[in-house]
């Protein structure tokens, strides 16, 4: 029923990356310029954000014009000074006697210690914006682009133990009884201390290498208290400063006000848990937006089929982040590390 | 190393129940008469609580001395009263001038529609703080009993499909660096509208149940917006009212302060997420508290492998309570209906 199995399916939303492919690192802009109802949930306790506070029930601005994500660390919100030039010259933001204020949400991923000393700026803002009102409607570009470029799971060994990973995306069609069908759509940069499993198996598809061939379990490491593997201290619990954040949107044309978006953001990081062992840590920013492009509202049984329905497409989502990274910066992407018999890192590097 | 391997293992933790197998509800009481740093984090849209207000950030009161679970829905809260008397009797709370007041955060899950209308009170409050007191260190009784008492899963098609489910507890010791070892522990009464998965598979474990044997999958039903099986009306979406509510309570020796169990007690919901499917839906009230009897703090590092181990110990528990339940108000458990090739259902009241 949809045409890209990826978020442009969603009407009236439009994405576009802008990727550094020497720094490794990079932005997504997801554009909703007529004004999108949104919602965040930020679960993360390391997080990075701008415009996350307007977000929060009773404020008075309740539409957002797009959303940023973006490598970079903190210096990395620099570029929604470039998404909301951008929108500003076009006339597009919340109304005030002086002109048009662009509402820009955004959030960001740890990728400093991935390629070249760099971080998304405004120009890179710009140009993921120019990039979404240019491309084609869909597919979306997935894998090592905008803000999945520098994204890297497995890391509880550092980079000997990492792969590289990426952004995904997907969508589904929601029937919502007598309401009708509409779309959902998820787009997510996947970068986790550890690692990804798919919960129709419980398997590790990418995550910590393990010598030799495939993979360490990080969240049993975790969870007995042993030291990073390859480290002397037994007493020694490892430091993941700068190791997560995953960032993901959320997109319908389900009609939602901000209580139900904020639902569909708080359900979506169900999709997170399941997926990314572990998420919400004390060292991550794990945040997730949620949008609809047509103001409404939603009674509780079509908001709980909505929320399921964007539970399993940001699933898909971050499983595809995983299978359509490409190896970088030294490190092999899952595939190529299951290819190769254990023996791609170092070369892996294109 | 744990001796029970449930929530009994954490020095400073006593747990009764009071169980009404008439009536199918009953309540479990978790003491820490010594004052517990604690949290909670309600991630349900339909929850029924006492006493959560005071535990967010900035609050004046910051211990507690019991947690209440219960079943009856809102009426339920009613069974906190006899905890407070009881406390009371023995000088237990905060002080003020005109006595102590003793701090008892309560939920309630909804299972009014199973066994004869009635719900816990201040008596059963009461009984429960008694076999608290009175019972043996361990091991700690599971399956129908508790808050457990009237918890069923699977109810997507109402009662032709559900299965009887109960409480669960597991514990584990988790080594923390150079802090030392620490023991965490969970007991949860799982109650909800789908399926619980073993995330270690992927596999239904028990939930609603299939014509002739075996189980159906209530997310996937919900994910494609598909009507509940059996109503002929193909625009309806199901009405999940009084159809769910997990509550659960992780409590550990590790000292924490109040931000610290707070990220426990979100951290803990990665579990629900893993194991219940679906979770945290606008109809349920799924909540967790979680308790410290050593006030403290432990750096981020510490906090990631308590977490972890926390979110490994809740999942273990939520299992538990599915296998430990027996089939009652003609509801088959989990084991029975596999047992019995799909034709438990009406037999099993016990």
């Amino acid at each position: 029923m949809t045409m890209h199995d990826d978020i442009t399916d969603v009407p009236g939303v439009r994405i576009g990356h802008s990727t550094d492919r020497a720094a490794l690192t990079g932005c997504t802009v997801i554009l909703t310029e007529g004004g999108a109802v949104a919602a965040v949930d930020v679960r993360g306790a390391a997080p990075g954000t701008r415009e996350t506070a307007l977000l929060a029930p009773g404020r008075t601005v309740d539409r957002v014009h797009a959303v940023l994500l973006t490598g970079g660390s903190a210096f990395g919100l620099a570029a929604a000074d470039g998404v909301m030039g951008w929108l500003r010259e076009r006339g597009v933001g919340f109304p005030t006697a002086a002109g048009a204020v662009p509402i820009v949400p955004a959030a960001v991923l740890y990728d400093l210690a991935l390629g070249e000393p760099a971080h998304p700026d405004a120009t890179a803002g710009r140009a993921a914006c120019d990039a979404a009102l240019t491309a084609p409607a869909g597919p979306l570009p997935q894998g090592n682009v905008g803000a999945g470029t520098g994204a890297t799971i497995g890391k509880l060994r550092g980079p000997a133990g990492a792969i590289k990973s990426g952004l995904g995306s997907a969508s589904a069609r929601v029937s919502l009884g007598a309401l009708g069908r509409f779309t959902v759509g998820a787009v997510v940069a996947a970068n986790a201390v550890g690692d990804v499993r798919d919960p129709a198996t419980g398997a590790i598809v990418g995550g910590m290498r393990a010598p030799g061939g495939g993979w360490l379990d990080s969240f049993a490491s975790l969870r007995d208290g042993s030291p990073a593997p390859g480290n002397p201290d037994p007493a020694a619990l490892p430091d993941l400063t700068g190791t997560s954040t995953t960032l993901a949107v959320i997109a319908t044309d389900a009609p939602l006000d901000g209580s139900s978006a904020s639902r569909l953001a708080q359900n979506a990081h169900d999709a997170f848990a399941r997926t990314i062992w572990p998420c919400h840590t004390p060292f991550d920013g794990d945040t997730i937006f949620a949008l609809s492009t047509v103001p409404g509202s939603l009674d509780p049984r079509a908001l709980t089929a909505l929320s399921v329905a964007a539970e399993a497409t940001l699933t898909r989502a971050v499983l595809r982040a995983v299978e359509r990274a490409t190896g970088a910066g030294g490190l092999p992407a899952a595939a190529e590390w299951l290819r190769d018999g254990g023996t791609a890192a170092g070369t892996a590097r294109r």
